[in-house]
């Protein structure tokens, strides 16, 4: 591709490198653009993945996007932050469940599922608006529509929140869909086969048992579904 | 504690480690070891990190546990296993979300959640019997009751299939449940707080296109549901 290209390329899609060129089952990968989004949007917690002293660590955490920057809270890898000026070496992850895939064979069974990987060095937010646009981002990330509504942190409160951001560079999906694929030869064995389709759905909302009486909850709590 | 004391600890929970040992919001802590399986047996994936030539990666994948070990499929940490002979150092978690956690201020939004943390040396099973007994763990921890319907694995397909064990003996588990805690300043504002319970569902099954007319699901499948 001519540097033009890759440059078009590159505003649809993320540019495989080394380490996001999916290997294994190749023909699930995918760099399009809207694609990450939407599974960085869908998603509640990524795993952020650090090294510490030569051994991997791997812990849940909530996150929030703007554009091309992912933003998470600092605090799972504060402790390596605090070993690392500048920035941290991290792999953020973030995987969907859509379905259960149930082939005749054993071996076949497997799962749907859309999951984002992000290299890249997660790099401290010091900016105070910045850190209260990762905030709005977090929460607005969970329950859109929410930020509006509440009390606004304190300028202690930011002080207080460690936030990292790591741009969206180094990135890829995977996706899996469909049915099992089955052997031929096993097609004709008495199995029942297919997906059993998984979502996140919302229970009513439970007040605060501090709650007072005459408030109830908005629509988008009452409403409430993945995008 | 003495030594008798560690052990009979050690036979109801997980004994903390310098890495286990919860430093951010230490009483969400739990070694129990029925919090640290159920929370094993509900998840549907795990995300395993590890470390190549210093920089982090994570990778969702499926796993199972017998007893005291846990079982992933290899392929996930396999260019680890390429430059690693003996074990790979590995860090394994899986997170499961059961609600959203709205507070009056933005800085106490959270989530209620159950997440487990796994620390250690996943080594390559070789025995084939071994091999044979995690692909049935795999199997019947995403849909009790399959293995027994299904075509069982081939002696071509167990030599094709890399499994690594990782002990459960560094393991952490983490968990919030409950509604929000907002500064006693912040709890007469007029916001309505609580908990949105979230959970995951199966949709009716989807036929294999090319399921023979004949078969209908079976009840694990048409009455489905996580643990």
């Amino acid at each position: 591709m001519s540097q033009l290209d890759v440059q078009r390329q590159s505003e649809t899609a993320f540019v495989p490198t080394a380490r996001t060129t999916v290997k294994r089952v190749p023909q699930r990968a995918n760099y399009d653009r809207e694609m990450v989004y939407s599974i960085l949007d869908e998603g509640l917690v990524c795993h952020i993945g650090f090294v510490i002293e030569g051994l991997p660590s791997v812990i849940p955490t909530a996150y929030g996007r703007i554009d091309d920057v992912l933003y998470i809270h600092g605090s799972p890898a504060s402790r390596m932050l605090r070993a690392v000026q500048g920035g941290v070496d991290v792999c953020i992850t973030v995987t969907l469940i859509d379905g259960l895939v149930l082939a005749r064979s054993a071996f076949h069974h497997s799962l749907n599922y859309r999951s984002v990987v992000i290299y890249g060095q997660a790099k401290l937010v010091s900016d105070t608006a910045e850190k209260n646009e990762a905030l709005r981002a977090f929460t607005e990330h969970v329950v859109p529509g929410r930020w509006v509504d509440v009390r606004p942190p304190s300028r202690t409160e930011l002080a207080g929140t460690l936030v990292l951001a790591l741009p969206l560079v180094e990135v890829s999906a995977k996706v899996r869909t469909g049915p099992p694929i089955d052997d031929e030869a096993d097609q004709q064995l008495p199995v029942w086969a297919g997906v059993i389709p998984l979502q996140t759905v919302a229970a009513p909302p439970i007040d605060d048992p501090l709650l007072d009486s005459g408030l109830t909850a908005p629509d988008y709590v009452l409403s409430y579904s993945r995008p």
